[in-house]
């Protein structure tokens, strides 16, 4: 038995997230019915979490577990000739019998785009979540870097959706970076990257519809540390919309130090 | 009688252009539906041009003319609330009625995006043209610099496609600004930007398809005034795909001087 890690970037626009789900298209569904055309089998693909409907990625990973003797590289072609454009396998390789995409994951990035301008252009309404600005940047910042540590995020988690599996940890999470940067070719963009040991449910979205308050003086920085505090999702802002949200990537092993840094720099590609 | 002029984003991904055509849906098409809606009879949207199947548009500007009483900001707002999310409203306002959108234009420009990794992003295949790298980005702006004055176009223009109303000059067409630069967040991204006071059908496309033929090294840059010269299509480069082309803006009358900066100073946004 071999098992093969495949790095996959799709556009969640038009399907109900990665997980497989009676009556709704998701990616996960679709990589596997490619891979049974190819191996003859059904063959489960397991995630290195799930994402939810709409959102997108450009470095998901999962693996699956197969006796075919197609090469890696015959995974990553033939797969990408079946899938349909929304969803590119980036990357195929066999790794050791025992890796898990989700178990063994360390850490992952995610990006959000906000456009702020006063109107969303046709061209970014898939990709970027609409916020009219103006929002104070800065203070948006200093709210961002007192999530950074490891914190209790059950203020920031969908209500009703613990995940079972989490390890004995509950909601406690440690996040290493979170910032937001301007786009300098495009004064109205902004993205937010957040890199963390994991993310509960909505984690991500709700901290950026959190952060947008701060940004417009509805909420104080200061509110941050108390808002962890309570661990109750009755007191963080809004839920931000699916698609402004891109998994970026995930991390497995000793690449984490390194990559970290490319973070900390803020060299994650726009 | 009143006209009124409309500056319009779209995006063309589900659409064959702007110009109303049976059997298929286009955005003057749209507009028109929506215009007959708020004012209970038809009247005809003129753009500044037509674009190409699948071709975007940040800036497309139309009029109309109309005996309603709306005033423009409820046109704009009326509109937006019809028409789909591909197009949006950017603004309405009330011009001098012998305005006219096409004949009136003193220029236009254009962004042609290039995305230039191994792979093309799902999240990128809607509004990226995927010309895998390398190319020789010092050699493509030299190129694109020889067609930066007044030349006739007939080498980039598609076959057999001549539009009529073209004041008797031809294939003839003046370019004031051309150029290539890279996505400082982005190294694998390139934006074309290219203004002229007309352009013929697909010559922006033609023009990318043959640029990169230069940054390939498949054609010289030497090569381009000769190519001019010729008047034939048969020599120029394949025509780009429509899903990298945006039209960023149209401009009128004494506003061009200083958009013509603004262009020459690479400000355009992404």
């Amino acid at each position: 038995v071999r098992t093969i890690k495949l790095t996959i970037a799709f556009d969640g626009t038009g399907y109900a997230g990665w997980q497989r789900q009676k009556g709704a298209p998701t990616i996960q569904e679709a990589v596997e019915k490619a891979l049974a055309t190819m191996t003859g089998r059904f063959t489960p693909v397991h995630g290195a979490g799930r994402t939810d409907a709409g959102v997108h990625a450009l470095g998901m990973v999962a693996h699956f577990r197969t006796e075919s003797k197609i090469p890696s590289k015959g995974f990553h072609r033939g797969l990408n000739s079946l899938l349909p454009g929304e969803i590119r396998v980036l990357a195929a390789e066999e790794v050791e019998e025992g890796f898990h995409a989700r178990k063994d994951a360390r850490g992952k990035v995610y990006r959000y785009q906000m456009a702020t301008g006063t109107m969303l252009l046709p061209t970014d309404r898939l990709y970027w979540g609409w916020f009219p600005g103006p929002l104070d940047l800065d203070a948006m910042n200093q709210a961002a870097s007192l999530l950074v540590g490891e914190h209790d995020f059950s203020s920031f988690e969908a209500s009703g959706s613990r995940v079972a599996k989490d390890g004995g940890r509950g909601a406690v999470r440690r996040v290493f970076t979170a910032g937001f940067r301007v786009l300098a070719t495009a004064p109205e963009k902004i993205q937010f990257v957040i890199a963390g040991d994991g993310f509960l449910r909505h984690m991500v979205r709700n901290i950026v519809g959190t952060l947008v308050e701060v940004g417009r003086n509805q909420r104080r920085v200061e509110e941050i540390p108390e808002l962890l505090r309570r661990c109750d999702r009755r007191f963080a802002g809004p839920t931000a919309p699916p698609q402004g949200l891109f998994l970026v990537e995930v991390w497995y092993g000793n690449e984490d130090d390194n990559q970290r840094r490319r973070v900390d720099h803020g060299t994650i590609r726009a």
